[in-house]
């Protein structure tokens, strides 16, 4: 049973992951909105897109052209936001010198990958089924393995994973020049989430620096694991499961929640119920059982308000390049951060208060996951076919 | 002169007020944008609409009517996110239980305000000259001078500068029945930063915590201050004005930059001179260079692209209820977050490697302070009259 007052009162609430705090105010979704209104993409896509520089046998910006392939496909972004080849820069750095110390700088290298998840034009991840979801995550892994440091320590796992996954020629990217330090899987979907292409597809950047996000958990776990000696993500998700509060939906590998400490109004974290350091640790069975949550989020996002539900997603795991304390500390989980808050066109912005103060949201997790839990069962879409 | 290199290269920089790193993407914004377009403000609004909630005379959500005021009207906001009267919550806290630590929340109480910029409905702070920016400051000032501590180690100081500041009844918003810890000032504009009323106004929220932000700032400068003997922001300043090349403007009180570690496109610092720790702190002459500064700003954004500029803005400075060194360690500035990015109808979404990995820009700081300062001279809708 949700707290009855924490149901009622503004409160904050504090995030173990990343060590910061958010405001919450239940009883704000009651204003009226007369604000921005989203315009929900309506408009039926085709299968097939000659103009899409994702569709099979398309050419891109730049010119190269896709192959014909079946599921994912893999390539280098044509506007990568960072490079593997560009010019030194080693400035020098002078201890006492206030430009030395206010205005720093470091090079910044790395692959961008774009990733199909189906050859169709007009599907998503709801529409798939999970057996359609695991050559992605079989391609993800595939792309974790093959870029990670050769001292790493899921090396084993890697080359284990590796022989039972099928190769895709399609969705290979070849073997980095520098060795990254980490990889980050994302997926922005819908236009509102600065998504210019619906074609279903994810990115994965690999990064020559452990990113802020990532970092910040990293340190947080580890203090936790220092402190109590167990995982703070294993105990979470035990507490969870327990709960039931904020619990959407488990399966043997997997438990999806509105976690305690969400931001976005419908936010929800996949949390591995073992200790599941990076993709290549999964097992085929977990495989399969991550691909039913990823495909049971999505359809229950699009059932909330019978529209493609925007939102940014993504995994974090052990780096690509760590040490074995890391890798230990690590616990495979993957954030989904939606914007819509009432409808199919009303967001919550996360403006002012939000950005100059502290995050702030309108209806507690507890109100989330209860509505969520509401919205299993057949694809809306579906029914209306 | 900008450093050539990083004017090309991918690379992080180092933002010493958070403690954080982002990504710098130079030659990013040659991609195309095939994605969401942003819809400028063009419909003319009359200088008085009698459906706003804003507008002198008229009435509000929940029934109250606003008064015939002439320039700045402040009131308590209908739909609060914080307010004085709620509920108690006092959890009993066990150090050994998981949930006590996991699942850990705390009550939040505060008031927020309302606050016209103009009685007019159709101008912005663009359209507005200094003088009338003036009684802005004017009122923030007497509201967080109504709203310290009676410990505050300001308290002279805004006794004195209460006496010099014309009361206006309009705005008077009374004693907080509890003391506050922080007031956060800010300004939504434009639909695309959730602003769902065209009036110009912001909205001054004071809370029961110091929110996450400013508390990060407040480390950030404590610890700089005790390693070096001087302001991080006072060091920063001074360093900016030498440099020169992310300069926008500056009078004799303030300098405009686009900070080094600048997230938002054209994002922009309003930075004080001297030694200015809250509004309190601020001369007469002082109120006028900062009317004259923020005035800039908003006209230099809309100049830039010919349009009503999107923004959040905001002003940091000392807590409301703070210790003598928290006071000294403040240094009163004010942020400037807006989206867009290359024209009036396309804007910079931080989106899925922003939010699970960290903030990315397409142009540096350099270039950004560089196509702001060509925009200066009279507002471009001046000259279209
Ligand atoms: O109160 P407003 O301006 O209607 O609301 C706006 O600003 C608030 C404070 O930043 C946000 O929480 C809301 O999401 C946004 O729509
Ligand atoms: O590369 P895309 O999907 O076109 O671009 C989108 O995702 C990127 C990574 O989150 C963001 O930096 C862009 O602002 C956004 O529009």
């Amino acid at each position: 049973m949700p707290d009855p007052v924490l149901d009622d009162i503004s409160h904050r609430r504090y995030n173990p992951l990343t060590g910061s705090w958010l405001l919450v105010s239940p009883h704000r979704t009651k204003r009226p909105w007369q604000g921005q209104q989203e315009a929900p993409s309506k408009s039926k896509l085709p299968e097939y897109d000659p103009k899409c520089f994702l569709c099979p046998g398309n050419s891109r910006a730049q010119g190269d052209s896709n192959p014909k392939y079946k599921n994912t496909f893999a390539f280098q972004n044509d506007y990568s936001a960072v490079k593997e080849d560009q010019q030194d820069y080693n400035p020098e750095v002078n201890k006492d010198d206030v430009a030395s110390i206010l205005l720093k700088a470091q090079p910044a290298t790395g692959r961008c990958y774009v990733l199909t998840f189906s050859a169709k034009h007009d599907v998503t991840l709801a529409d798939m089924t999970s057996q359609e979801i695991v050559p992605v995550i079989e391609t993800w892994t595939r792309i974790y393995a093959s870029h990670m440091a050769a001292s790493h320590p899921l090396k084993e796992e890697a080359a284990r994973v590796l022989e039972s996954i099928p190769r895709n020629p399609d969705a290979e990217v070849g073997l980095p020049k520098q060795q990254p330090r980490y990889m980050q899987v994302f997926e922005n979907k819908g236009a509102a989430m600065g998504c210019s292409n619906p074609h279903p597809h994810c990115q994965i950047w690999t990064t020559s620096s452990l990113p802020e996000e990532p970092g910040k958990e990293l340190a947080e776990m580890s203090k936790y694991q220092k402190e109590h000696g167990r995982h703070l993500l294993g105990d979470y998700a035990k507490l969870e499961i327990e709960k039931g509060e904020r619990v959407v939906f488990q399966n043997a590998g997997f438990v999806v929640v509105c976690p305690w400490w969400a931001v976005w109004p419908f936010e929800v974290l996949i949390i591995a119920k073992r200790h599941v350091r990076a993709l290549v640790d999964l097992t085929d069975d977990e495989r399969s059982q991550f691909a039913e949550a990823i495909q049971d989020v999505t359809r229950r996002y699009d059932n909330l308000f019978e529209t493609n539900f925007p939102y940014s997603s993504g995994i974090h795991q052990a780096p690509l390049d760590c040490t074995p304390e890391e890798a230990e500390t690590s616990w495979f989980h993957m954030h989904f951060y939606p914007p819509l808050l009432r409808s199919a066109t009303v967001r919550k912005f996360l403006v002012g208060f939000e950005l100059l103060a502290e995050p702030q949201r309108d209806i507690t997790p507890e109100q989330a996951a209860a509505r969520l839990r509401d919205c299993g069962g057949e694809l809306y879409r579906k029914s209306l076919e």
